[in-house]
């Protein structure tokens, strides 16, 4: 909560207004319409910087192997990702600030159609990798192609939304794959979500859509870098003087025992019976 | 998947094209504003023939008798028809492609009515037949009210409209009993609420609002067996297909232990302990 | 139910008429935007006398100390307060009836920042005083707030939205307690939420915003004050009635045993095995 209240105070607001202020990067021709990278990848950079810094839970990885910890509750996911997908429309069809209903109807149209190419191909590509049927996957890869769409979803195409979201469905498995491998424990799949599905959706306003070019996409990469390094920079040194100061990992019991009965000093489900672990 | 694909991508589009593409069943004078019959009658038709092809879940029809199964999480059911609801005002209120206000506000009333009288009416109608309080009634018949509005959510008075509801409600009751002694296994209702009622919405246009008149309700019964027709070919020689071929059902034993864990490897609550069956 | 179709058909259209239907408290300059007393306060003052009459669950307050009786879902209660959030949008946007782009914008801003600020609020004044981190504080904040700010939406400066935001979280902590302290069992806190932050949002267009002033406050005070006579007066007429008659409290095997089971003849969750109690 401390981490969110400075990172979002204070970082957020100087990094959108690098483009969004009218900055150095919107002088210079960066372009990210409903943010792929102002808002995505932003966030997906301290993600990856705090699942280093904190570490894995225990029991995920033992052994050099890694272990799935699967979410309690697949219902509840599955719910929740298709309201994000409605959210969405507001999102990004909010985004045409003129209200134009020509654009906004074309955006809600890119939208939607790389949500669905990102969520098939994340299927399609798991299913060949892993040979089961992984809902997980469906549901990151939808979020992939939504993140995707955001940095250019008033200039593209539907034919480029459906590629877009189709790359997007790719990089989903492919990165929570290498992620895995890196042996970072990222439960939800954010980074192979926010960050790097952020990072693919701002470099491919250079090259799809209406504004693609080599002098775009080296506009896009310059954005991309820059948030990069300023968002690693900023959310190590907030992350690291927390961890060495009030801490910013549970104790070993509670991680054990549950958040929701040590922290909240709740149950999540106080009237059904849990699995012994 | 494969179904859904073959039909959604085909069938659906020249389906559609009868009426909203100009096609002849629109040169003729049939209405369907949102799609009654072009959206749930189609969709319905085909879970028909799927119930039929596929065949009783294990259990549910033993010794001529019928037994219940319920869904394993009705506060999320409940939530998925508000939710349902809500969307319905883009479905319906969107569907005014002019985007006029009044005649948008006019639908939304007319949508929210016929839900709303499709409930109470299903539920009052159900406890006095079954004597409980069976709230899955309840929320078929708002589903019932949704979808006998949607052909002519934006031709309907508000009196029109709760009318079209209390009997899409008495319909639903009704439709749920009928396919149960019909010992066809439709686990949430689609049939009842998707065809009995599309059919319903469809006709309505030609009994109540303002194009009520003998003429309609005739181009209203030619659309609906047009339909009838080709979506029950369609949908069985694509099913027939790959019931002989893939075929259709799942096996015993991932029947009885479950989808989630035998197709998708994973299960939906592992951390809940199950009833044993 | 029937209750509730005799108070919403019968009382709360009287109720409305004498601001929203240019009755005598709109004539007198009473302000109520969208319902904080109207919607909230008028259902608030129903609970509050439901709450006394129908007496506390079994095992709520035992030998004069009150226990907590939790939440069976909490992921649920959160997802519900969440959606509950974006529907603001729509009730506070909406009754923004000319549809005005500038007014509605403010109005989508105050609903927000106030609905924020309400569950900061109480979530940080609950956490001292009560040394837990309480989710449904949190959430009681959120919709705090959002009561709060419905009188006035159309009104408030952004700071000011955050001031009735952050005041609605501190009524919500005391509210609950002393509902608590007065042995009254609310079990999702109605009475704090809809009654008492109705009338804080009331009162709070006399203290904050364009209207802001003594003899507004005044106007608001008498609103305030004329709704409750009527809604405890007729509420309690209905309810003493329906006591007397019908019966209003489940028997207590009902209680024990589960509403789901007793008056639905279905279990809410039939494939899960419940803790004993």
């Amino acid at each position: 909560m401390i981490f969110t209240i400075i990172y979002v105070g204070v970082v957020y607001p100087i990094a959108g207004s690098w483009k969004w202020g009218a900055g150095w990067l919107d002088q210079l021709g960066f372009y990210d319409f409903a943010g792929s990278t102002l808002v995505h990848s932003v966030g997906g950079w301290a993600a990856l910087v705090a699942v280093w810094l904190l570490g894995s839970r225990i029991g995920k990885f033992k052994e050099g192997k890694s272990f799935a910890i699967l979410g309690h509750n697949i219902p509840l996911a599955t719910a929740g990702v298709l309201i994000l997908w409605l959210g969405w429309f507001g999102f990004n069809g909010g985004s045409v600030l003129s209200a134009d209903p020509a654009l906004t109807s074309l955006t809600l149209v890119t939208t939607s159609l790389a949500a669905a190419a990102g969520g098939v191909s994340a299927f399609i590509i798991s299913t060949l990798a892993h040979k089961n049927y992984d809902l997980t996957m469906f549901l990151n890869g939808i979020l992939g192609g939504l993140v995707g769409i955001t940095a250019g979803a008033d200039q593209m195409s539907p034919t480029d939304a459906v590629l877009i979201g189709v790359i997007a469905g790719g990089i989903i498995v492919a990165a929570v794959a290498l992620i895995d491998k890196l042996r970072l424990d990222d439960p939800v799949g954010a980074i192979a979500v926010h960050l790097i599905c952020g990072i693919w959706g701002t470099l491919a306003v250079g090259l799809f859509g209406k504004m693609a070019g080599t002098t775009q996409f080296l506009h896009q990469l310059t954005g991309v870098g820059a948030y990069a390094l300023f968002c690693i920079t900023t959310s190590f040194i907030i992350l690291f003087i927390l961890k060495k100061t009030v801490g910013i990992r549970v104790s070993e019991k509670e991680e054990l025992e549950g958040l929701d009965a040590h922290e909240h000093g709740m149950d999540a489900y106080p009237d059904f019976r849990l699995n012994e672990r």
